[in-house]
């Protein structure tokens, strides 16, 4: 056990109703999370005012949207939401894992 | 062409003398990079006041370092830096490509 490393694949996990959310770590400035879906699962558009944040697709498909821009988004799309601009996952075609990065504070 | 979305895949490069860094995406709050790595090279160990970091490994292997730390870290470990502790890449086993979150401003 390590406060510095940790691995994806020990944090990925999934849930019939909604989407699952993790840490994987969180200081005073920023947050490394995942986020993994089920098929047709999604992610209500929302933003953050006054923080940065990105995804980038690890596994499956989603489609992703941010402002009025939609992509469907693969493995190594990062998708850019910065502070204030409304972002969200309008549906994941596959089982898809995202990490996030987001910046706190 | 998007301000958006972007690939990892279009931003890898490698050269000779020294690890690469590029900007996946750059906001007020949050950066979000690239390094890559040939086999051999290196990060010099160093700090950043008042900004947490991450890197998640996505190919090849590399030694890394935080404060006292070190372990070999492959293809989905994230490897976590908060703010004022020592970190660094030892050295690269194979070429091997970062991505990086770090909180900005």
């Amino acid at each position: 056990m390590s406060a510095y490393f940790t691995t994806i694949a020990g944090q990925v996990s999934f849930a019939p109703g909604k989407f699952t959310k993790a840490d994987l770590a969180r200081g005073e400035h920023l947050l490394a999370g995942l986020n993994c879906f089920e098929p047709g699962q999604s992610q209500a558009v929302h933003a953050h005012a006054g923080a940065d944040k990105f995804y980038l697709v690890l596994e499956g498909k989603a489609r992703m949207r941010v402002a009025e821009e939609e992509q469907d988004a693969g493995p190594g799309t990062v998708i850019w939401a910065p502070a204030g601009v409304p972002h969200g996952v309008v549906t994941a075609h596959e089982r898809t894992v995202m990490l996030i990065g987001m910046s706190l504070g």
